[in-house]
């Protein structure tokens, strides 16, 4: 594939940085035109979220990033550019005149792309000298995190053109969907713009307010659509049945009143025909059940990280929890047996936990460990207030032993033994196991040191916390030793 | 609250047997009517998919599943109940009659609710001897993980009974969303039929498939949907300046042909005023800039909980992770000096690694250190393709030492030696530099197991990798060994 290495921007507004994010991340020197003498303040700020976003993201190593300069005219960023888009203001006539003047600067062969969100690119290519090279690729924002892009060529686009546009964005991490057809508002925003209509009735009539709206969609529909569209949810709905029977089912519903947006088109054999045809090389050769599971984790994967976040769907989720949790409390034991290896943290393996391969991270079951470790200070006393102080203890040395794999969604815990303590140290051991079935999973053996953090030095511990550490080393100084305790690694010879 | 123990349900197709798992997973015992002989069966399968996704969605300990009973009459699943819930198919007659057959056999004081899409509950309770306690409560399939209710009376419902299923579906992990007015097909589904009926019209003017059109919401407008509704995004589109502007900019779009359905509100003073006051309230305190990190962080979390389903957007993520790996392990200079400790990566300590002291988190420094381990099996002849046949290595044991703290934006870089390999492992030693001043921070010993991951057993490398292995083991031979190798884990007495 030719390489981008620079990409003029026409437009740096909240889509324009939103591609200067997006392009300078992905290693791509970048060209900004933008009079507003507050472009570089608005764009640095998108791109600290953009970087922001993409280190939560991926763990992938990025492509060393892009430098973006931002430039006063037209020419000065279409000039250079290995690829241009444009994201101007939404005026016919505003991006029609400045794609002529772009394409008089910039090289002949260069691809130049328009962000708009539903202009037809036959107008916006008219006046251009080489509009075979001209391309709609229309993002969805922010830029920097949304992987849609649509692309739709007008009447004098090349095929060349509208393959080498798609091969950039998918450079870029996104994901081109092509247009058979040239329309007002391509796909996304014409389905949008249905929905805002009747947003807007059901404001206008006083159904509902702005708000109950969009809980109406968040807590409903929406979290569907994060991941299946409306056609393989409903051909979910039909069950065994199949498409037909779901038409069949809901297809007069298209002539009641449930929506103020009334013109419909007429559901005859040949639409009905069509419809089933397409939804069946939709669904492949999945089965409905199988649907139906991945429907299913798909949800679960969503409301789990949107309870991490406690906001929309995960708020719901984690309530629900809450009431579990306190409906249960009545059932626990007040303080664990201190005499048995304490089990002091339990969760289940997240989506973002995992490698390639489908498994856990290292990493991650170091902070599984971490967690435990943290129950146990407190269990000893050492609180938030402590801390504050500037004392805690700090892990000087981990020694990981690997037992097996573990996958996403398992539930895991981990017990802990302390097999010493000093005024200064805690010598900790914790084993991690699959809850359901006890399989041990990985040991973690490690020295904690306790530091006065604003001298910069080794310190003792509190005396009640000293105290309460001597306690738990001799309630469970009758335990069997850990056969990994006090292992090292070394290149002997294997046994088998 | 009053405690409802038992449900009755009337009907148990997708929408009633996802009520029955929902109910029995939440502690209530279950009376389903439907005179389906296959009813028992399919009520089973939706009880197992709801099982399955729920033991992934929580760890809160789940109340002791109720049980699930089957039968042939309305009177039977009505009599005993503490609760109805209707999920007839949407035939108005059909409903309106078995509602008022139930509400003859039920006890007078207990609600019965209807699941209808979009009947209008004043026309359902028309029959009954006691309307006001019915009310419509219309979920979304699957019933069991889906958070919202619809919650709709009709004329002659009263307060008490919507207070009452509302406060029902909350003890059942759900969002209730009360309308303010009784209209024809509720809030959710309005939103949903506008949107269907543009798809439609799509694929009858074979602008676009189903599958394309799916596409378009999942890639799309869908990922936020899953937590954000349409007024609260084209807030966050409309930056700084506010809603008010964002309806002058895209206000005009109303008039433009962006979808089929033309029947649009006036958008006048006293519309546009209600949008903005309301979208006002909607995002209270919350500035601009923190929705939008708000939206990234839930963008962020959906796309990482996709991408372990493979799936939709995840897909996508998945496949721009891939390329980066191979570009990595692409770019680097022809050949590092064998002779040295190899320095195969280096970053910077991101803003999301660190811990409440400001200092990057232990879990970190395994994760940095695995890059570098990654790096390694690249150079020796680990590529993507003997990924691909289920070969590689993994960490089997990892010595982490502490040194020194490091604080965020702070480059660091890896060194590493190989200190010995053999047929089936490498026992590798890297140490983590601050860079500009060459501090060492920590070291990591770790060995790794070369694995057939698909016969799930350890086994000897590629001879090419063993050959690049000793290469590096004997170039290296010649460095002293680091003092912390082969160190143990022990509470010996502390010199200062």
């Amino acid at each position: 594939m030719e390489r981008v290495r620079t990409v003029g921007l026409l437009g740096g507004g909240v889509i324009g940085a939103g591609w200067a994010a997006r392009c300078a991340l992905n290693g791509r020197d970048v060209v900004v035109c933008d009079p507003d003498p507050e472009a570089e303040r608005k764009i640095g700020e998108v791109l600290e979220n953009a970087r922001r976003a993409l280190s939560r993201l991926t763990l992938a190593p990025l492509r060393p990033a892009g430098r973006i300069r931002i430039v006063r005219e037209i020419e000065a960023a279409a000039e250079g550019a290995d690829f241009i888009q444009e994201s101007l203001p939404e005026q016919e006539a505003l991006k029609t005149a400045l794609l002529a003047r772009a394409d008089r600067a910039a090289r002949p062969e260069i691809v130049i792309a328009s962000s708009t969100s539903g202009l037809l690119p036959s107008r916006l290519q008219a006046a251009m000298a080489h509009p075979e090279r001209f391309v709609v690729g229309h993002p969805f924002n922010p830029v920097y995190l949304m992987p849609l892009v649509e692309i739709c060529g007008g009447a004098r686009t090349s095929e060349a053109t509208t393959d080498r546009a798609a091969a950039f964005y998918r450079s870029l991490g996104m994901h081109p969907l092509r247009l058979r057809k040239e329309i007002d508002g391509f796909i996304a925003d014409r389905l949008m713009e249905a929905l805002w209509r009747e947003s807007l009735w059901l404001v206008h009539d006083d159904v509902a307010t702005a708000a109950e709206i969009d809980d109406a969609i968040r807590f409903g529909p929406g979290l569907r659509w994060a991941f299946m569209g409306t056609f393989l949810i409903y051909r979910i709905a039909g069950g065994e049945a199949g498409m037909r029977h779901f038409m069949a089912q809901f297809g007069p519903a298209l002539k009641w009143p449930w929506t103020k947006l009334m013109e419909v088109p007429e559901l005859d054999d040949a639409l009905l025909g069509k419809i089933v045809e397409q939804s069946d090389a939709q669904a492949g050769s999945a089965s409905i059940r199988g649907l139906e599971r991945l429907r299913d984790d798909c949800l679960v994967a969503i409301l789990q990280g949107l309870r991490a976040q406690d906001f929309a769907g995960g708020s719901v989720l984690k309530a629900y929890e809450e009431a579990l949790y306190a409906e249960a409390s009545g059932g626990r034991p007040a303080a664990p047996d201190l005499a048995q290896p304490l089990r002091l943290h339990e969760t289940r393996v997240e989506p973002g936990w995992i490698d390639y391969n489908g498994h856990m991270t290292e990493s991650r079951y170091l902070q599984v460990v971490g967690y435990a470790t943290d129950a146990l200070f407190r269990l000893v006393g050492v609180d938030a207030a402590y801390q504050a102080a500037g004392l805690g203890y700090y892990t000087v040395e981990t020694h990981l032993v690997h037992r097996r794999e573990v996958a996403v969604g398992e539930a895991i815990h981990v017990t802990t033994q302390v097999l010493g303590a000093d005024e200064k140290r805690i010598h900790l051991f914790h084993s991690l196991w699959r809850t359901e079935d006890g399989t041990l999973l990985a040991t973690a053996e490690q020295m904690q040191l306790h530091v006065d953090a604003k001298a910069s030095r080794a310190c003792p511990a509190r005396a009640d916390i000293q105290a309460a550490l001597a306690r738990l080393v001799a309630a469970q100084h009758h335990l069997p030793r850990p056969r990994e305790a006090g292992r090292k690694i070394a290149l002997a010879p294997l046994a088998g």
